[in-house]
């Protein structure tokens, strides 16, 4: 790490020391190794290119860890992280043991919450400020959120607990508008955000406000104060309210968010409120790198990638893309195939559907509640909805898929990416629930493909195949290699092996690929073993369990939770049919992994043909 | 039934063949049967009479079932039953093999989809209008959504994604303004809906239009839809626009919710704008039954009551009043208790701690994702937050258990009402899923006590003794009884009968009373068990799996879903500990379980101590 100024910042007292005239210096030194971790160790680049001056600005006017400053989501917690004392083990972000890229509480006491899900943090904010209300501390809570975390609804809930606390509430919430690069322009409230954020009338105001700002010297807090005030009021006067005022919040705003002199500015303003408020700040993403300014979307999460071109630096068909590929093509023959999108068109390999099904195509934001209820309302008006989503966001969605997709009895289908261990993203982000969540509700089918042309085959089978919802579940990145004289039936499950073998191995998904390794090392130790391969977790097929009743020993290997997954499911199967065997339960037990490459946490759970020898070895 | 008119009422056809003037006796004979009714059968009564005039409107201005009519949550949907040919089947309400209190689409093709939980109708009610949309058929879709159900993001997320659909979407939202009478005043929300409601300048307009249009005969729909348009033309000219239109929406309104003929213009004129249009509908609670119209929250779910002195027929103590009980004394003694509630204050028996710490309680309107974060964000403040809240409806909060409370550590303590199966509201209020989806969740402990002891003891564990998130499940209804020679240990689990037979009983909460029963009965017949009843079901004590490896023979009962359930656990433990006995676990297999009384629902699946006598013989 080079620089003048970040070397020595080993708390946010440091940021306090620095002449604000050099602030600029020091965004400048952040970009630079924001830039250079980034495009080593993977991360999201362009939200925190565009909370640089930001980030230094709050730490200048709020004493953290006193005052409380929650970031949501916390992917654009980089620079926070570089100005808490985290600078000297910036080079390990992301990696197996170094620092998340996430806020984590076990990492330091001035990340209050531990993020990773979207449009909470106000929420935790609101609780924080209502505690030292109630305490009568004077702190302040403040949440950073952006404006694509708005189209979430749990933001909603929170301004409307939170809009009626009143004076003595000192919560800020700054909407950090960076016109939602994640998906562009989605649904009603991009829209608005764009009207206020480009109100010509107040731009006039603006600038004449600023222009009175520029020529007053900032003599003291209390000026600057008198004058934010002042200027909210007159905004106040001439516009109408906004939808944050109708909530019972104060509003200031827009502020340009790479202004450093005007966001200290605006924060004592807030500061000065004592009453709740929304501060809107305009920000870039990507700011100061060219290529993230360019193509955000892009830069929002990435892997390692070249300085110099801004290109990945390698690249591999993913289960992402080949989904994308396999519902195209079913959409071009049935027209009443829909997809639906939560914020997530990139990364779930959706971009393809939109262009060519712009009408049949429905981003509707990070919404996942909504997304599933919506999807059985496109299903009761008689179209064929994919949910396309990732395994830790469906979470959000498992009141709806009970309540609004399995009661109805409706055919919706969930495509869960990322499902299983997801490496770098750590604890928040995990695929881990999925099978066990899915497991706990009647009348739907879970079908889990090892290879992309398994994935073929289930997403047609779910279209025309089968009742009611089905979820089709497939891990992050490429596909596993499996032998070649694996031959897929594309039925309830597969036998691989001498099925008269005496100890079964049992799996399914990407463990599929492991446990055929783990097979032919056991092989070579002289220990046959077979594999029973479940394609449909749920239900579990009861042939599928017959299969294993005349072994001695039976193996289950779970690339999720052990409590309530498939593993117990099968056990309990087993003792229905009155197995009298040995069954042991490999699964990821009561915790949450750690960030680390994928293969390390199949390794960790002994989930990787390595572990599963072991295991079997006992 | 008697009257004039709904005894002939089999359709919404013959709705449209009563002369206008004589809708009011429609309304009246309505309003009879259901105050009958439900003072028979209980069931919710006040939101029904506030609905009785927009319901025969609605049934008067679109043509159900090719328009579709969705009620959110549905409990007001009894008058929509009444007139889409179920009047004849009315007295059998919330009965055994009766017709359902929420909407059921098994029940008829007028209910699009089955209801239950709130804030969900809209994102239904988008996703059938995009269909017809797509579709190119130009079929009406409504949601009817009370203000409540407005606190919930859901609501949002549907506008936000709806608001942009412009032109073609015959997308109708009717806001039925009822002042949120199940927790009154809850949040920002009530308080903006209130400025709406009650704007003095829009009540002056208001009256001279009508003035203007009691003075002109309604000649035709066309000149009602003139000057409802007219309206609200000049209405969006003096007023701020509305939250509503900020999100893309059209708005009209607010209207008399008890004017027929107003309110058929209405209709009319949001038929005719052809565009996502909100009609903000003014209602009253409880209308046309003085006790009901008086106290809207005691009449919003009720038990069967006296007609004439709208007094309740019985009462015995129930979990939610002694949990309140409990939960105030020990907030008497820690100033950092806090209790959340996601408007269910009367439900889950806060109301007593609500009149005592007022700056304690937090009603966050039905928000239950937010509840849950907003709980985390009082622990990292340094409180002790107890969220209250229905098994059915933790539901929505599964993800920010994961992510909010769980992976940071933090204890925050989830009062779990309604566990188990709840009778007569059926399918979708079964608290048949909190079992198996906290069971899926790392670092969380979820007690279970039978008795009030044991809640009361579980609570001050959970506070005092336990790292991280506690959940304590308790049913809806009374203490079960138990023998008197049982003696609670208040410890992860219990024996109760000689350990040191051959068969065992294992079960948890209410079940534990029925096991008691079935234990009596089987020595009866010579058969001695013994029974180990879990208090700590998760996670479940190694010790109590080990009491039972000896035996011959294992049942398990569990009120609750098989899959992923605490009974597959315990097996799967059994395993681990090499036990080669039988083992066999009875529960909710995969299936929604109907209306039916709690006694009949523990009987239907052998949960009860006739079922369990049942099992164990074989």
């Amino acid at each position: 790490m080079d620089g003048k100024y970040l070397p020595n910042i080993k708390s946010p007292a440091d940021v306090k020391k620095i002449p604000e005239a050099e602030l600029p210096e020091l965004a400048a030194e952040i970009r630079q190794e924001l830039i250079e971790t980034v495009s080593k160790n993977g991360g999201h680049l362009a939200s925190n290119l565009g909370v640089v001056e930001l980030t230094i600005a709050l730490h200048r006017v709020f004493h953290s860890p006193q005052d409380k400053i929650i970031w949501d989501v916390s992917h654009q917690s980089y620079v926070h992280k570089l100005l808490t004392g985290r600078a000297d083990r910036f080079d390990s972000l992301r990696l197996p043991g170094g620092i998340s890229g996430f806020t984590r509480r076990s990492e330091s006491e001035h990340d209050i919450m531990s993020g990773g899900h979207s449009s909470v943090a106000l929420s935790a904010a609101y609780g924080v400020a209502a505690a030292n209300r109630i305490k009568k501390q004077k702190n302040y809570t403040v949440a950073v959120v952006g404006d694509g975390a708005f189209t979430g609804g749990m933001v909603y809930e929170a301004l409307n607990n939170a809009g009626r606390a009143g004076n003595g509430t000192r919560l800020i919430v700054i909407l950090n508008d960076n016109e939602m690069s994640i998906s562009p322009n989605v649904g009603a409230l991009a829209k608005y955000f764009a009207v206020m954020r480009a109100n010509p009338r107040y731009f006039r105001m603006k600038a004449r406000t600023e222009n009175a700002l520029n020529h007053i010297p900032l003599v003291g807090k209390k000026l600057a104060k008198g004058l934010y005030s002042l200027k909210t009021h007159v905004k106040n006067l001439i516009y109408n309210s906004t939808m944050f005022e109708d909530l019972g919040f104060r509003y200031m705003g827009p502020v340009d968010g790479h202004d450093i002199p005007h966001l200290i500015a605006a924060l004592e303003g807030a500061k000065a409120a004592n009453y709740p408020i929304v501060l809107h700040v305009n920000t870039v993403k990507g700011k100061g790198y060219e290529f993230a300014e360019k193509a955000p979307d892009a830069f929002h999460g990435v892997s390692a990638f070249d300085l110099v071109s801004g290109e990945p630096i390698f690249r591999e068909t993913s289960f992402s893309e080949k989904f994308g590929e396999f519902l195209v093509q079913a959409a071009r023959k049935d027209s009443r195939i829909c997809c639906i999108t939560a914020a997530m068109s990139l990364g779930t390999g959706t971009d393809a559907f939109r262009r060519e099904f712009p009408d049949r195509f429905f981003d509707v934001g990070i919404a996942e509640q909504h997304a599933a209820t919506f999807a059985a309302g496109l299903a009761a008006g008689g179209m064929l909805p994919v949910f396309a989503v990732y395994s830790t966001f469906l979470q959000r969605s498992y009141d709806q898929i009970i309540h609004d997709c399995a009661m109805q009895g409706l055919k919706i289908v969930f495509a869960i990416d990322r499902a299983g261990f997801v490496g770098s993203d750590g604890e928040s982000h995990q695929g881990i629930f999925d099978a066990a969540f899915l497991n706990t509700i009647p009348d739907i089918t879970v079908l889990a493909p090892t290879t992309f042309g398994e994935l073929n085959s289930f997403l047609v089978q779910a279209f025309y195949h089968t009742d009611g919802p089905v979820a089709i579940r497939y891990p992050r990145g490429i596909e596993p290699e499996v032998p070649e004289d694996f031959e897929d039936s594309f039925r309830a499950f597969d036998l691989y092996g001498d099925p008269a073998r005496d100890t079964a191995l049992v799996t399914y998904g990407r463990c599929f690929a492991e446990a055929c390794r783990a097979k032919a090392a056991l092989a070579e130790q002289g220990r046959d073993v077979f594999i029973i391969k479940l394609n449909m977790i749920k239900p579990v097929a009861n042939d599928a369990v017959k299969a294993a009743l005349h072994c001695r020993r039976v193996f289950f290997f779970e690339e999720g939770q052990r409590y309530g997954g498939i593993g117990e499911t099968f056990g309990d199967k087993l003792f229905k049919y009155g197995y009298k065997g040995d069954y042991k339960n490999t699964a990821v037990e009561g915790e949450f992994p750690k960030q680390d490459t994928v293969k390390g946490q199949l390794h960790r759970y002994r989930l990787d043909a390595e572990g599963m020898v072991e295991v079997v070895r006992g």
